[in-house]
């Protein structure tokens, strides 16, 4: 790969995150689903800030996290996302440079205020989650600038984002500008229903634009519409040269174009919440690519970022994540 | 003590929180107080903010974290502090009603933001922080509720307070008003560099209106003008029929009328973040003079609910105080 001012740029919805803890009777008496990502709207999301517990705001967003991840690896980092000129879009703003990350995509002066994601976390660590896209879902192809695309590693897609539907249509503009830089183009699938509502359009987008795949078990069964993972994964194969399959305490399976590696999940004391684990896996697999390391070893920084994150609460890294593959002998 | 409808009324600066690590280094080069507490104006907090790294936003304020405690015990309580109408005012009042506080101060809808309190945490847990106090310094004898005051068995004031002018007027009217219902009067020092701006006041109102004192040992030293703790103590002990003093990992020291208390620290495994502590033990010790329980069993329950805040990062209690505090053999 040739010398680039990012290693990763990733481009997804720019949220801000409003964790609390809470138990399944809650979840249940408020109809959220467990372990899901679920869109609501102002209304709602005005009731269920009402009805949840004293919360703590961090910044987040998927690709984001993804991207925090990949500075505290030492990577070059930029980010494309859309928030209101409002505190918690400041709040945004902030966070991300301040962890060493480019955000350079125009703050929106008028509109709906900055996303807000209520992430419950149950005492299993399990995390539930309730958007209020706002204005995360005003991001258009305008937004993809050119020469910074065309100067990263590899572009980053937050499969969220094909809820808003002129989000996708900055995918595509994305995915064409990276490929003519002779860059290389990676997708998460983000979530299993997100998958169940736009299957057909994820399956154009991957068979079409997409070199580096990220997928939990239920997201890749979804898309094939399948209850066999080896199926998936072998159709997968047809589709999509490298791909990385997470399985939570499992660990992940890495296609490399025609290896397949198991690679172990790295051990962790306690899990405090799991937000954020497949967010930081994709930012050492994403670090591990642009960085020119191989398979197993994507995996394995992969591994090591997602066990730091749910050791703790949030979605972003509190630890060097670089001085942690160093001690783990995964980087010199 | 006849039955309220409040154990404990704080009042105080209805203050965000914006958490972070920081180095040594990052105090000295910004000119930070280490420990203190400085207030800022908008540009310096605009200044800070850019240099500071990624932060988590978590309620907070002095007496509000108090009160929030005090709520963690199964005590009730009510708060009255300023916040603007604008996100994170609207954080503030969540995070509060949320912990089952009553919060009826009139929100302004004009005028300088919410507050916002930089906390950053160095790696030997100390916290130092720079306030903008924004609109919680437009609190006026206006917001102080003559209902809510008679009806609470303490109310509670916090020094910082003192900072703005109209505030303290705020003081004495409540003052006044729980005298006049038969109730008693707390106040905190809060910060050692706020007895010093405001010595004289801080005397005068101890010595007219305080039945209850919240001081460190340097606020304490700093009140009297001297560097010896015991003659601040026998100082005290003419001002004010009861006081407790923070020590850090050496406890505190109960005055209770004629009698002197020495009270051992709880526990803590690894401290994280000193940040509430003083807060904290402010919640344990008045919600045991709320429900009249002796000085010392008092004192434990300070030491208890401050051992639990800085066992983790924020100044509010994460865990449910009553539970420990029956596990501990203080409470029924």
């Amino acid at each position: 790969m040739t010398a680039s001012r990012f290693d990763v740029l990733g481009i997804g919805n720019a949220i801000v995150d409003v964790l609390a803890h809470a138990d399944d009777a809650f979840l249940a008496a408020n109809a959220i689903t467990k372990g899901a990502m679920t869109l609501i709207d102002d209304a709602r999301a005005e009731e269920l800030y009402a009805a949840m517990g004293p919360a703590v705001e961090i910044s987040g967003g998927s690709a984001a996290n993804t991207i925090h991840g990949v500075a505290a690896f030492g990577g070059k980092g930029a980010f494309v996302g859309k928030v209101r000129n409002d505190q918690l879009g400041q709040v945004f703003a902030h966070d991300i440079r301040a962890a060493g990350v480019q955000f350079a995509t125009p703050i929106a002066e008028a509109g709906a205020a900055t996303a807000r994601c209520f992430i419950l976390v149950t005492p299993d660590a399990q995390r539930s989650m309730s958007t209020y896209l706002g204005a995360a879902g005003a991001l258009t192809p305008d937004d993809v600038i050119e020469a910074d695309v065309a100067d990263a590693g590899v572009t980053y897609l937050e499969g969220y984002l094909f809820d808003p539907a002129p989000a996708r249509a900055a995918f595509y503009k994305a995915a064409k500008i990276a490929h003519g830089a002779g860059r290389k183009v990676a997708l998460t699938l983000s979530d299993s229903f997100c998958v169940d509502r736009y299957r057909a359009d994820f399956l154009k987008l991957i068979e079409s634009e997409v070199d580096i795949l990220f997928a939990n078990e239920a997201e890749l069964k979804s898309l094939y519409e399948t209850e066999s993972f080896d199926d998936a994964l072998q159709a997968l194969g047809h589709h999509c040269p490298v791909a990385a399959l997470t399985r939570s305490e499992h660990g992940s399976v890495v296609l490399w174009d025609s290896e397949v590696h198991v690679i172990s999940a790295s051990p962790v004391a306690k899990v405090v919440d799991t937000t954020g684990a497949g967010d930081q896996y994709a930012a050492g697999f994403l670090y591990g690519v642009a960085t020119g390391r191989d398979a197993a070893t994507c995996g394995h920084l992969g591994s090591l970022a997602a066990a730091e994150v749910i050791s703790h609460f949030g979605a972003r890294p509190e630890a060097d994540l670089a001085a942690l593959a160093k001690s783990a002998g995964l980087m010199a």
